[in-house]
């Protein structure tokens, strides 16, 4: 009888035979996933260390106070960093091992924002004094922007640099309770140095505008706050994501420090306070450029773990119509549920992949930029900002992960704002296209010459098949679809621009960046056939993994390819026939995730992520989900006691009034 | 100078200035939303009592842990009921109390699902024994449908309730692991009583399917659980969210109960054990349709604290330009922004309206099934179905609130399962106007006997100029739009059953359900003038807001309106002018909300949400969030000490190390 089967066990069964339906060879695209067997073997190596030391276990955090949290959270990076002294971890195993701790953690600034900061723009006089400290965390620091009441909008920022002649020193201050630096990551408890945005006044009141400064925060000796700073821990976050990081508020009551504090590497002070210009306006975004590529990255492995949870699950949960073996169907079988978890899955190795390309970028503007050449800064900077915005918009909602993500959204600029940054690139480069007045056609060397994020204005030749069913199964013709809608959304734009619509900058920030990454997708797939590690039937998977997102892709902007007229109309409706002009690709969409379906254990398998770096009962490795959420369940402070401390208290009060409230009514009624 | 300038100031000047903007009346909008004046006051009474009532604090929630939480939780029940003996409230009184804990407490089920599924269905007999225990709490009740292999799918739940007429007897049993009841709310430590969903089997093993079962769980004399029962809370839920409720397991083991316990109204078993058919199959439905219809109406109540909380801040919040005052602008002045914000007030104020309306068919509904009467039975389950999902799709996220609604998604049936249901409805009334094969015309009478809910499959007349600007804002028009693409997808879909393409169910669903709530919306536009508390300026701000949420509705389905051609296409390009059909909406949006804008703090304060409900620094109704968000983070537990605990343990090792490490290379450089 269906009823006393035993679902447990049978989870255990339907995930090996999903493993067996792959014909991918896992180890072959985790070797290509992570970039090469050495990489891989290297993380390997690092979760077998960390996932044993009981300095890592997760198994109790869920339960902690928020300062259990934060206590936790700096055990782990002192012993992070214990392993990496007596192991001789090199920088690189350094840098994997932080990226496999899922709490968000106060020494992620100083490694993302506070020390690449410094490294770029310190004076060699400075560097000398601290680079080695900084980099052995013998000080540790964080990066000072965000004020309570100013974030993206860095020009006005209240916070004062004020340079005295005298003393050669700048006396930093927050004249106001809204110029309090807030917000910031490891300021709260642990910092002990900070990068500080600050408006630099000169002599005479000459404010000119934001510059950074490095300001010892606390005492070495004692890790007091020093002399004229407060500063302190910002409280809880939404929906207690991001507990074990102290982010900080602080308030500088005039604080001197001295003038070779400035980071100056590009611009200057002199001893009488005049200024030295700097070869590039923008040269203070280096910082968050980098911390935005990073994102790209982070955002990729939080929805490659989003992806493999689901997709386990939903291989082992049954629901619905029972199928031959008298046995409720797998719910990954449902087409409904796996249109929507295929595409999670495909979006994890699109952004995994970009992340490297972008970071492997910003790391040739960096080496740029440290010479003073500045030319791929502007490029890099529009790239991101669409980029952060797409990532972050797209995620899935899963687990606990998405309460450290939510900040995501306003930290390293607000969406919204970014999504102008990215229209005004947008903008310019339509109009070294078509002339100012957009009228004008592009020449051949105009086309050449732009930058490779505006790709997608240079205009597509479009096949007359495409909106026939078979050229949605073909990377280029959807590329040439995703860069035609945004050459013509900037069209729209531009035409339009002193009376805009409702949603038209947000249009085309997110047009011209799907283009951009259509694009880049494009390269990956003509990529995989050189990719050594891959077999053949691996890149075939993959690639048809890669035209999922470009469908997808397709699919989400569906109103702005039938605004312009880029899907034909069918023919006027014939009874019995489909009279959507959407139904081919969504037809596409559905066959192709059929196809890919055998294929997604061993897709989420060569992920390659442990059951410790989850830390999902759902998606454990070998399906017994229900078993390990029954384990977990028991392992409830409230489970301690069979008769909880809320009985006494509350429980036996109420219903004794209620019982006696009761007999009084049914009292009254004989 | 503009630095010096004090901000927090600035936020009460704006909130204030914003507040004389609003033209309508807020104590007349205000007696709209609650219905009456009579209700408005008995609420602000309420909540004058509660606020200030210290076990109904919210400030040290954040830092609790769970099995404080819960402690906590239970506090304000048994606080409430001992207000509700000693200050006589009726039983309306309690209701509404109730509704103003914004914390997911164990008593919501007791009265949401275990009382009325009770009062449904329960036999003369066990109503005499019990009723009045439930309704005085003189026992404590938890609906337990769910198990922790099986949801939705109502036909596949394994526990059995074997029927043994030698005692007359149910012997309630949990057969395997996936079997143990799970997610059930206060079935955790608190429930004394269980509503069981178990599948009946009768003697020779008969296999009745799912039916409902009274049974007792805990003593009420020790609160130990009963022989034979195993059970205990499931631990933390996603986001920390629903903390003070204890989500329960359960395991019943050969555990025996009197016949009189099966809920006996509609389906019997007689003595020697033969079964008595109910009058509808679907019966036990009932009581999940009543949590539906008020899921709605907490919905769009979540929605006004997301809407009251957003645009309040982005009232006060200045950032970007600077203005002719110097400052920059406030937030919410710009489109980007406030175009996002008004739709979500909008969204608030309907859904508000919408749960008042479907409560009052459910008591109509329970009216009649109370005698039997099951006609209304069906229409409100494919209402519910849809609503459901549209109700906690479209929600925006809103500070902690989001973490107690992720649940939402799959409690009272999954979103997409819900889907179908909505769609089978759909289909049937398609199949009654079209024929079985969809071909024929629907004749007059076959129309006029259609259930609302099918309102939208009569062929809309629509105008000319569907597509010009001006009808975007004529509220018949929209509804018309939406009916025609709801039929017109229900079409497709009926053309296309057998080969159905990746997204059609939901977007069917979608579609019928949005047409439905856009009648509706309809109705409460027409129904305006009557409302005796609304003066002629606040009918036409509020005819306004609806239009915004009819008109949004069209744009998020731009894709649907565009593939059926219900939207004209431009001309061919000419050069200088817009290319896009969308426009017209788009900009009409754009238009509403610019009119909007010095309404939206009076709307917000219409909703008449106190600073107690939102318990939101950023949502203060002073305007004053700087102050508020400085102060609260002055209560954060890690900011007692200046140097926390971590720094001996982890900190200091750390920064030592570091520096021994840097002086050692430094040292071997030189």
């Amino acid at each position: 009888m269906a009823s006393s089967h035993d679902a447990s066990a049978q989870n255990a069964v339907d995930m090996a035979n999903a493993r067996n339906q792959a014909s991918i060879d896992v180890s072959s695209v985790k070797h290509f996933v992570y970039n090469r067997k050495e990489e891989w073997q290297r993380k390997e190596n690092l979760v077998q260390i960390m996932s044993k030391d009981p300095v890592f276990d997760k198994s109790k955090r869920e339960w902690m106070t928020r300062t259990e949290k934060y206590s936790r959270g700096l055990r782990m990076v002192n012993r992070m960093y214990e392993l990496e002294h007596s192991l001789g971890w090199s920088k690189e195993d350094t840098k994997v091992a932080t990226s496999l701790l899922d709490d968000a953690l106060p020494i992620n600034l100083h490694v993302t924002a506070f020390e690449p900061v410094f490294l770029l723009q310190a004076s060699q006089e400075l560097l000398d004094k601290y680079a080695g400290l900084i980099a052995t965390r013998g000080i540790f620091g964080c990066y000072m922007q965000t004020e309570l009441a100013h974030g993206s909008n860095v020009a006005a920022l209240e916070t004062t640099a004020t340079y005295i002649p005298d003393t050669k020193e700048f006396e930093i201050h927050s004249p106001t309770l809204t110029s309090s630096k807030w917000w910031i990551g490891a300021l709260g408890k642990t910092a002990t140095h900070g990068v500080v945005q600050a408006k630099l006044i000169l002599p005479g009141g000459k404010d000119m505008g934001p510059h950074l400064f490095f300001v010892q925060l606390r005492s070495l000796d004692t890790h007091h706050l020093l002399h004229g700073i407060t500063a302190g821990d910002i409280g809880p976050k939404s929906f207690n994501g991001n507990a074990p990081n102290d982010n900080g508020f602080a308030r500088f009551n005039h604080v001197r420090i001295p003038k070779e504090n400035m980071l100056s590497k590009f611009a200057q002070v002199t001893d009488d306070g005049n200024y030295v210009q700097p070869p590039h306006a923008k040269i203070s975004y280096g910082g968050m450029l980098y911390i935005r590529s990073g994102m790209v990255t982070a955002a990729g492995w939080i929805t490659a773990k989003a992806a493999v949870i689901a997709i386990r699950y939903a291989t082992v949960r049954r629901q619905g119509n029972r199928g031959p073996d008298g046995l409720e169907k797998q719910v990954i079988s449902h087409p409904s549920l796996h249109v929507r978890l295929l595409p999670i899955l495909s979006r994890a190795y699109v952004f995994i992949g970009l992340g490297r390309a972008l970071t492997q970028a910003f790391d040739a503007m960096a080496q740029r930029l440290s010479s003073g050449d500045t030319s791929l800064l502007a490029e890099l900077h529009a790239t991101t900002s669409g980029l952060k915005v797409l990532c972050y918009d797209s995620q899935p909602v899963s687990v606990a992960i998405y309460a450290d993500m939510v900040p995501s959204v306003t930290y390293e600029g607000e969406n919204f704002v970014l999504d102008q940054q990215a229209v005004r690139a947008a903008l310019k480069a339509f109009r070294v296209l078509f002339g100012p007045e957009g009228k004008s056609q592009p020449s051949a060397s105009v086309i050449q010459n732009l930058p490779p994020s505006s790709d997608y204005l240079q205009p597509p030749i479009l096949k007359d098949d495409d909106s026939s069913s078979s050229s949605w199964y073909d990377s280029e013709t959807l590329i040439l679809l995703l860069e035609w809608r945004a050459a013509l959304l900037v069209h729209e734009l531009a035409q339009t621009l002193q009376d805009p619509d409702a949603t038209i900058y947000q249009r085309v920030s997110k047009g011209t960046t799907e283009a951009f990454v259509a694009r880049r997708v494009g390269e990956m797939i003509s990529g995989l056939k050189a990719q050594p590690e891959l077999k053949p039937n691996d890149v075939d998977v993959l690639r048809r993994l890669y035209i999922l997102y470009l469908q997808t892709t397709v699919e989400s902007a569906l109103a702005d390819f039938l605004s312009f007229g880029l899907l034909r109309l069918p023919s006027p409706s014939r009874l019995g026939a489909s009279r959507d002009p959407t139904r081919g690709l969504r037809v596409a969409i559905a066959r192709i995730c059929v196809g890919l379906l055998p294929e997604a254990i061993g897709l989420t398998d060569a992920l390659g992520l442990s059951d410790w770096e989850l830390d999902s009962a759902l998606g454990v490795y070998d399906g017994k989900a229900y078993q390990a959420l029954w384990d977990r369940a028991q392992m409830e402070p409230l489970n301690a006691k069979e008769v909880p401390d809320a009985y006494e208290e509350s429980i036996k009060p109420m219903l004794l009034r209620g019982q006696k409230m009761a007999e009084r009514k049914a009292g009254s009624k004989l």
